[in-house]
């Protein structure tokens, strides 16, 4: 069904239009400060970060305030201040539903000898795609909003919703110190909240727009082994002491086996079994597997590259990665270190019904009898640094709706009803302190390369994703509260 | 049998004890230049040494050639110029023996987050000890042999020898390119040396001093595994292929077990079995089981903590190390990435009489069937990158009695006769250029953390090792060529 011209979106699109440069500058700006949060010393520019971004909204009228949500303890114990979280309010008319928005504002790391072609925190333009760490995870589509706000404003036009705003700086590291804001909010300032959107994902495909009603969650592990009081030669070392490197690399290799299958007993007891329902939504998606395999370079995909497979493992089946170790030689070159003490990290993504508690449980007690089992005379110690559950909800109310036709409206097509893999811990917060339809509406393709070397937007996903925002307030301004 | 007092080494211990001040000042000068031959970054501070030692030894009246050795090729395949190799002569009488002096300015990484309590770089002297990177392994050392022979000139004493010297700037890197100088040189530079010494160890203990006459070798393996072109999103892409991490984690616990036997088949072939008699020579070394395991912090040792198991299993039988992984996440924090790419990196200490090429066979050979055996569609690659053989001599010769004679001069004790489980790889050569006897004498003690944090060497140490390379130098002066 084609829907009738809209006036007031003709005005909007072309405002968008012909700003595209002040957006991509805008953008450059962003991504030029180095907000990671994961990284302790660049704590200070996750702080600037907000405080550029509390500038932005304040220009467009916004009512925001700096929320203090504490500290953080690093693993080595010392407390670290967190980023403050932004509240802001735009429209109080109670005529119109509101509408909260959420974003995030740090990054993953990112460093030009990992492997970018052009320096990471430098957005650069080439051949239409905008180069730079948080391009398209999230700055990009929080600057998308900011945009569509600002293109009502200038072209005269109400804006069809109230809306809150929700900004933090600590997504990449497990949003501590959101969710208490959020349940001590609930009364107040997210009291007349009708609706929820946040665009923090990805298109599955680089052509098709999609919506998201589902993500997974995350159980994040640091094992610890240390077999010394310092770093010690491994000439003159070698061969008198069992290696903690050696019990980790032991420890991490009973994870998971070449087939993706997760080794830990009782991991997948409480997974929700495949429904045939479900089987039919799969297999109806738009989802290239050849696309998908260039895209990602990989030599052979696992589940004998099945498309039904291949997206129930990314979307509704746990998975476990081996992202990495501190405190082992990772420098290039040729040190003969025996290190004193390595951290392996790993994660798991949960999915409905999985609880990060008995996940957490499930893991602790393997890990021990396998420790146990390895019978090595070092120090060990398993942690879970964050858990958080995942998300699912059923899209079929206005808040999709509207979604479906401002899509139409931009894209000219019906966008596939999708999942997602990652993991936006506090979009199941959102659900249960608002009680109302949360909504993922994704700006950037799937090969944007989020946590990877040469994140990027495409300038179309961004200027069109403007426009797709502009036109969401529009539809959802319609549906009423 | 007590030595009869010497008026040249009076006056030399003399001039010494006069002169601590300087040579701590020397020394902190030379530390402070980040000599780390195995960061590519810091290639220029290498040659930036090199340059500093030819001016010292130029004031000393040496003459000196910066020897061109070529480029390295770095793992991702790129050259880089290697550091000039000093070799230089002071003194040519034919009445008198010729020593040939060995040692190495470059150093192992440092940084203080690593767990340093002073700043690396910054010789910084606490209790008695000067801490800083390089004061033992080899900076410290070869100021000794400086400083010993400037007493020699200062005093107006005639030196007891000629000397030819050897400094690099590449020994924590494998010594590249040394080994073909040396070998080009036998016929002119090295055609009349009657003795080689070498300080680049350590004692045993932390008390008595030592000389050696064995060292083990060295293999050093990279195995590297891919599996995707780029960093990956673990919420994004995990559960849809086979991780290079899992890979790596696998391969890398298949070496070693946490006895730390290696697990590699074949590979204790050549090793030379134990005999009677060297059986009761282990075991007639002052070697204190209890502070080894105090200085080394380890919850417990290897082999039942027996002492000449540990002793053996330093010295005369091969040992594993894990040393870390390359393009994994290394750093604090709770990256969630799945690396593209990760490099393995291990080393096999050698004994004689191991071949490396055997070894390297042994490892590649395994290391396939494992790969073969985990059934990964991933791309997988394991080289040596290294390989040294190991070096053992005969110590009943004039080169090991004047060294017995100096160290009785100085410390007024019989130094032990040991073995190194670490490696100088270039001492070999040495051995089979000049066809003349090789001398180890170490400076520093046992826990003076090379290649670990807090690397010192103590000031009587710095202060007694001048003294004690003085006296050897009187010494072989006197048992003539």
């Amino acid at each position: 069904m084609a829907l009738p011209e809209s006036r007031t979106l003709s005005l909007i699109f072309k405002y968008v239009d012909d700003h595209v440069l002040n957006y991509i500058e805008l953008l450059k700006e962003a991504v030029a400060i180095k907000s990671v949060s994961c990284s302790p010393h660049l704590r200070d520019d996750c702080i600037t970060m907000v405080k550029w971004l509390h500038c932005k909204l304040k220009a467009l009228g916004v009512e925001a305030e700096e929320c203090d949500v504490g500290t953080q303890t690093l693993p080595d114990g010392r407390p670290l201040r967190l980023p403050p979280v932004i509240l802001g309010s735009l429209g109080n008319d109670p005529s119109k539903p509101t509408v909260c928005i959420y974003g995030h504002i740090d990054v993953q790391p990112a460093a030009q000898e990992d492997g970018w072609h052009t320096e990471p925190f430098n957005l650069t333009e080439i051949d239409g795609k905008l180069y730079g760490r948080g391009a398209s995870d999230d700055k990009g589509p929080v600057l998308c909003w900011l945009n569509a706000i600002q293109a009502y404003q200038k072209q005269e036009l109400p804006i069809p919703v109230n809306l809150k705003f929700v900004f933090e700086a600590m997504e990449e590291s497990g949003s501590e110190g959101l969710e208490d804001l959020l349940k001590q909010r609930k009364e107040s300032f997210f009291q007349n909240v009708d609706y929820v959107c946040i665009s923090d994902n990805y298109w599955l495909g680089k052509d098709k727009p999609c919506l998201t009603y589902g993500l997974r969650g995350l159980c994040y592990f640091f094992i610890e082994v240390t077999c010394a009081c310092k770093d010690l030669h491994s000439g003159v070392y070698g061969g008198t002491i069992n290696e903690a490197m050696s019990d980790m690399v032991y420890l991490l290799s009973r994870l998971v086996d070449k087939d993706g299958t997760i080794l830990i007993p009782n991991i997948n007891n409480d997974v929700l079994p495949v429904t045939d329902d479900e089987r039919r939504q799969y297999q109806e998606i738009d989802f290239s597997v050849l696309d998908y395999k260039t895209e990602l370079g990989s030599p052979s995909l696992l589940h004998k590259e099945d498309k039904t497979k291949l997206l129930m493992s990314r979307w509704r089946f746990p998975s476990l990665s081996v992202h990495g170790m501190e405190g082992c030689f990772s420098d290039p070159g040729t040190k003969t270190v025996i290190p004193r003490k390595v951290i392996g990290k790993f994660s798991i993504r949960i999915v409905p019904n999985q609880d990060p508690i008995a996940v957490e449980k499930a893991v602790v007690d393997y890990l021990n009898k396998e420790w146990a089992k390895r019978g090595s005379s070092n120090k060990f110690k398993v942690s879970m640094v964050h858990g958080a559950k995942a998300w699912v909800t059923d899209p079929r109310n206005s808040n999709y709706e509207a979604a479906i036709r401002a899509t139409k409206r931009v894209y000219n097509t019906e966008p596939d009803m999708t999942r997602e893999g990652g993991s936006i811990p506090i979009t199941l917060t959102f659900q249960e302190v608002t009680d109302k339809s949360v909504i993922l509406i994704p700006i950037g393709a799937c090969d944007d390369g989020a946590h990877s070397q040469n994140e990027k937007l495409d300038r179309r996903n961004y200027i069109q994703g403007t426009k797709l925002l502009a036109a969401y307030l529009y539809e959802i301004g319609k549906m009423g509260k």
